[in-house]
């Protein structure tokens, strides 16, 4: 009966190829979004994967859970709602709409959370609709087993504290601001380390060039002179390393992404700007619902009295008020059309732009391996240099010899070799 | 004729086994003084090797100059002096005594050297009587080969600058001296680098206490925590480096020997003692041989007026003149025999504490060379326990993955992985 108060419920149904649930299930993955993400730059291999996903067909039975998504629907259930994740927890706390499909279309407004009993289709958070737990349709994730950014950060999060809401989004990008400090503060460290090896060096060169015990002769002399020259090398080694620190380990740490603080305020602005616009469109929704209830209890009641002959109201009235009903629904469906186009919008935006942060991740982790492991290998070779500063010591040593010695001093000190005899008479 | 004014030549040659000649000569060292240098703890090596040179017969025959000795007597002369080497340059610069075997005893003083052309047997220089390079038998050296102390020292030097004389002796203990100046120098330098091995590993293990970067998770936070732990690590491998160095290098250079300017300050007061006596000893030849030539003098100008019959001296004048005479070659004698002794005293005692000196010289060169090489080898420890510390890190490093990082942190940061749905009417 109350199908009928929507005509264009068939002409909603026509428009399912571009839907946003469609876009929601892989399988069905439209090719433009795959597009979109080739062209903002994902990797290749995240390509190839989205593409094996979008057109996987999931090879588990609805009755064999494996995916984390099942495992949460297997969940038991408390008054229609899961007992616990992450979902019913932010039905708890979250500003949220449920709409029962084909049933009365009257819903409280943003700000008015409520809970139903009956099973509701879908259910809005924070004028972000998704599916309802207890009538939901299974969902693939994006990227199966891959703990991907795209999957798992749908929901907003209230903070505890501030009493403020995050969304999902923002906890990504304080993880990729979190990752810039750690690399700047690796950087720091590094610095830190490069400024005690130019301390040691610099006392390790002067020490070196001390006269202390430079007089000391012979092959004994030699051994000395060469623990000074294997000193001044091996600060000489400690000087590289610090250098090579700077170059090849401080610098890179420091300079990697220097822009990624701007870059992250254009991804903070790019999507919220469009929940923002699906915020807007969903008060949209909200008034145009409204204003349709109102027009089809008129119509209703028009209807009432005309059968009830209690009125003099003729049919002219109740074509008039079905016509402003028919128009008000029309509204609705504009209205919702356009809510779903945002909400797609940001769906898009919000899969395109996790797996980039992802891929950034990525990127941010290897890159920080790559420059300790480089860190390890500069502290191999001034370990291998440092014992090749000290061979030569340890060969003259071997040379050490005290007759030798003893031959060049007495050679160049000696007094006489001619003995003393008897004095004779 | 002169000759029968001495009549205890003879005397003295039946003296011969005893004297300073044949203790210079080593085919007659006496065993009293080989005794000696065994009780003076001479290293058995150099024992074994004086019982050798003592008894061994010369092979060289006289016109095949090989020991250092022999070429010095191949020197072409002037004057009948060496023209070079040491023995030459201190007859002309030094105070000295020729003195003619069985010619006129008569010699000029102390402090006023002289030259003669004709064949002296022996040279007396700042009191030491030499044998005369022109008439010198030839002489094996003590420890033929071995450029010993002992065989090279026993002529003074002139310094220079001072205008002052040195000992052969004085020149020996003056490289002691020097050589425990170095030793104590290594140390010094030693404790410079203990000193800066301190402050490295202070600075090491105190940047591995920072927090930096300690927020880091997952695979590459562990990393980055045994970055910090080799370091901590690494500032313990100096820091027992340091430790090691004061407890295996720098006490036992420092302590090694402490007393030895006392040492030397006994043995210098011992022979320079001796050298007194000799001096003092020589002073009472050289008197006892004017009062000599004084009463010849006078006899023989008394024989002279007796057969002249100028005067009326009596026999019983040449008598009491001729006994007069005897008496005085008596006295002469006995102050040559306590001269001899002096020196032969001096002698024994020169050969053993300068062997004694060489040997400290011998083992203050290998304890040197030990400690300089337990340097090198806690330096190679040092080395070999610093790539120890990094092990750790490059194993971590290896295990760094960043799917498993994400993984860990979408587990705890995840706020839902139920995607959006359309908005239905």
């Amino acid at each position: 009966m109350i199908g009928s108060v929507h005509p264009l419920a068939n002409h909603n149904q026509g428009k399912s190829e571009v839907n946003m649930i469609d876009l929601a299930i892989p399988k069905q993955m439209p090719a433009f979004l795959i597009i979109r993400l080739c062209r903002s730059g994902i990797a290749l291999k995240s390509f190839s994967f989205i593409i094996e996903t979008t057109w996987e067909r999931p090879t588990s039975a609805p009755g064999t859970p494996k995916s984390p998504i099942s495992q949460m629907n297997s969940l038991p259930t408390v008054n229609g709602f899961h007992s616990s994740g992450s979902l019913s927890h932010h039905l708890e706390t979250s500003h949220m709409a449920l709409r029962k499909t084909n049933s009365d279309p009257q819903s409280p407004g943003v700000g008015s959370p409520t809970r139903r009993q009956s099973k509701e289709s879908t259910i809005t958070i924070n004028c972000v609709t998704f599916p309802h737990p207890d009538t939901m349709p299974e969902q693939q994730l994006l990227k199966r087993d891959d703990w991907s950014y795209c999957d798992y950060f749908w929901a907003d999060r209230k903070e505890t504290q501030s009493n403020s809401t995050i969304t999902g989004f923002e906890i990504i990008l304080v993880k990729q601001l979190k990752g810039k400090q750690m690399q700047k503060e690796m950087a720091e460290f590094i610095r830190e380390r490069i400024k005690i090896e130019e301390d040691y060096a610099k006392n390790l060169a002067k020490l070196a060039q001390s006269p202390l015990a430079g007089m000391e002769e012979g092959t004994l002399g030699e051994s000395w002179t060469q623990v000074k020259k294997s000193l001044a090398d091996e600060a000489d080694v400690h000087l590289k390393f610090s250098s090579k620190l700077q170059s090849e380990v401080e610098k890179p740490l420091l300079s990697f992404r220097e822009n990624l603080k701007k870059d992250m305020k254009k991804f903070d602005h790019h999507i919220s700007d469009l929940r923002k616009q699906l915020s807007a469109r969903y008060v949209a929704v909200e008034k145009a619902r409204k204003a349709l209830a109102e027009r089809q209890k008129d119509l209703e009641f028009k209807i009432q009295q005309v059968e009830n002959k209690s009125t003099n109201k003729t049919e002219e009235d109740i074509k008039k008020a079905r016509r402003k009903s028919t128009q008000a629904g029309d509204d609705l469906t504009r209205c919702v059309d356009l809510y779903n186009q945002s909400q797609s919008k940001w769906f898009e935006e919000m899969v395109t732009t996790t797996l980039e942060l992802e891929r950034l991740e990525v990127e941010r982790i290897e890159m920080i391996r790559q420059h300790l492991c480089q860190y390890t290998q500069l502290r191999h070779e001034t370990d291998m240099f440092n014992q090749s500063t000290i061979e030569p010591v340890d060969k003259l040593l071997q040379k050490v010899e005290p007759s030798n010695d003893r031959e060049l001093w007495v050679k160049e000190h000696k007094t006489g070799h001619i003995r003393p005899v008897d004095m004779e008479l």
